[in-house]
């Protein structure tokens, strides 16, 4: 374990020194950050963030889900009135392969540091306060995205959660038990899930919404709904030097063909925004001089309306003659209106009218959203718009005007009955 | 090291035995076999071949490119007469991922039992007589085919070999390290190519030439002209979810141009016979939310002309905008017609006409050809045509017409001035 973080000072100096302690964990030797769910470079990230939030005077448990949460006062027993049910900040740690530095983590810093400046200014919180930071929100590993907060909420069976396995084919079981964890305990919390009064989630944006309005900070909407589909297709191997073209059953013509069909079918998609993507891609057995005997492509599809999604996917089937296995799908989530009414009123004094964006990526905030759980997101603006890179980026001035907004909401949240 | 193998029966009883032995060795739990060069199968392989020589009473050495070579007699001093350079019959062991079982194999072991047979029979060879096995032929684990041979023959620079690198980022320099080889030993040996008088490659046949005409085993007349392409498709790595299809820039797109491309331009190719195959593709970093940064594509073409191949090469690299790196080139290299005429006539008795085969596949033979060596080959029946695949097969019958053809051949070339 890290020895205990030293007490927070203002929050530009403590930014810069989480900020400054996070930049050297799972470095990707690609560029940017690798940190996959249960991986070395992640459960060094777990023991910063116990050690940091211990260090601010929180208390660190981790529930059946994996999910780590720093409470600022007991955590609200089972069947809680309203009236006392926890205010939550957080995000996640984990990162997709050569991910950027904020995606995720700013919003757990950033929930830290909040924590930390209302405790400095001697707030009494009338609700218990948490940080959470889930796991495995990107999915990168075990190819479920936010299986932390599915897993708590009962929206991924703990069966299929422990089958799941990543490209070494290790399971989630086995990865946990490599940690140090008991894969049985994996299981939903409907009583910590009950018990949240309200969820703010910061992120960085991952667009360019917020630049293009010339605004630091905005308010999430809407989570798009999507979904991941793995199509298998199948083929023949065969010498690629001695196997007549006629002979052939090559399923890289599918490939190659279900990657154009994706792209031109979201082009077509009529309301604008609809996007798919084939980002990854495995090939059996992947040599230079044999036809392939199977080629898994994986979907990526996304659009303001659930019927745009299944249309794409089912024009995509249709070219390649597969149905594909549905590895996950999420539908249109709204995130809680009354909430996010609360925020712009409390932040627009300060920051100016807050941008409402729909997010066309998915989140816990979404995950929660769908249990029931009234969840807002703040984002923060990305200059470059990139995402799931290196070059994903927030301005330090940017990051702490986050951390300010977070403040004020947690601090009214924290108080109102 | 394995116990010296028993001394040889009669060729069937032998074939049994040491196919057995090998059947074990190196299986792919995907299918078929894996025998990569310089890795856990492939040595013991390599300990195989010396056991089961030294068995049979011959001298096992390895040159500096790392072939085995088991001598009956004396290998030629530099500077040797014609008339007492060596006979040379062989192949390798190494395999693709999910090889067959016959594909380099078979013509090791039908080489190791064509010369247990003639010292069986007393027969007084007038030249030396040695069993090559060739190493890492396939170049499914370094990228470059037939290195052993064209090490051996300054085909292949060793500077280039050792900085060579596998999947795992691993270079030949390390790979041969750490099987207790010196990488610096490695290089060309001129006074052994200079050496061979004849080398004959019995090898199973890639393709239906053979069924169709109803013939067990054949002879091949010319090696084709084939290569290997990489094209790096680079482009930006983004979220899959958020990024705009205006704002992309996809390789994944230029991947599935190219495979479609590299088809069509076969199909269009006037001769017949053409073929190009996109058998391995690497994408970075391969997440599936994450649009890719970089695709690594690999384009294996081949025809009856060069002019063809470079044709489709070119066509390719014009539909993606990309020159790619030449990773192989192999001109047409025609087999030694003398050798053939001799072999056809001393075969045709027994196994009626020999059909000519050109093979569509790059042979150590070829490259043998290509640096001067008189070079012959023995195909042998495969019912199924599979090839690079589990389905590959031979009849034991065939397999046994292959051994006797070959112990025919050896007999009359090591007795012939």
């Amino acid at each position: 374990m890290r020895a205990p973080a030293a007490p927070p000072g203002s929050p530009p100096a403590s930014f810069d020194r989480l900020w400054a302690e996070l930049a050297a964990i799972g470095r990707d030797p690609a560029g940017g950050y690798r940190r996959h769910a249960y991986t070395p470079p992640e459960l060094e990230l777990r023991e910063w963030f116990t050690a940091t939030a211990d260090g601010y005077g929180l208390e660190v448990e981790e529930d059946r889900a994996g999910n780590l949460w720093a409470w600022w006062g007991a955590p609200p027993p089972p069947g809680v009135a309203a009236d006392r049910r926890a205010v939550v900040a957080g995000s996640h740690l984990d990162s997709v392969p050569r991910g950027g530095a904020f995606d995720g983590p700013l919003g757990v810093v950033s929930g830290l540091l909040a924590v930390a400046e209302l405790r400095r200014r001697g707030l009494t919180p009338q609700r218990p306060v948490a940080v959470v930071a889930f796991a495995d929100e990107e999915g990168s590993r075990f190819g479920v995205a936010c299986a932390g907060s599915r897993l708590l909420t009962g929206q991924l069976a703990p069966d299929r959660a422990r089958s799941l396995t990543d490209d070494d084919g290790l399971s989630m079981a086995e990865a946990l038990r490599a940690s140090g964890r008991d894969p049985a305990r994996l299981g939903p919390e409907p009583d910590r899930v009950a018990g949240i009064g309200a969820y703010v989630e910061l992120h960085i944006e991952q667009g360019r919404g917020l630049v293009d309005l010339d605004a630091p900070i905005g308010l999430g909407s809407l989570i798009r709904p999507h979904g991941r589909w793995r199509f298998d297709l199948l083929g023949r191997a065969d010498h690629a030097g001695t196997t007549r073209l006629s002979d052939r059953d090559d399923p890289m013509l599918a490939q190659a063909r279900l990657v154009l069909t994706a792209r031109s079918s979201a082009e077509a998609c009529g309301g604008g925004g609809a996007v798919a993507t084939v980002g990854r891609v495995v090939v059996e057995p992947n040599a230079v001089n044999a036809i392939p005997a199977r080629v898994a492509a994986w979907l990526d599809a996304r659009a303001d309306e659930e019927a745009d999604v299944r249309a794409m996917v089912a024009r995509v089937s249709a070219e390649v003659g597969v149905t594909p296995v549905e590895e996950s799908w999420t539908p249109a989530v709204q995130l809680d209106a009354g909430l996010a009414e609360d925020l712009a009123r409390l932040l627009t004094p300060r920051w100016g009218a807050l941008p409402r964006l729909a997010s066309g990526a998915g989140h816990d905030a979404g995950i929660l959203a769908a249990a029931g759980v009234p969840a807002a997101m703040l984002h923060v603006r990305n200059p470059t718009g990139g995402s799931h890179a290196p070059e994903e980026h927030a301005d330090r001035d940017d990051c702490l005007a986050g951390v300010a907004a977070l403040t004020d909401v947690l601090a009214d949240l924290a108080t109102t009955p």
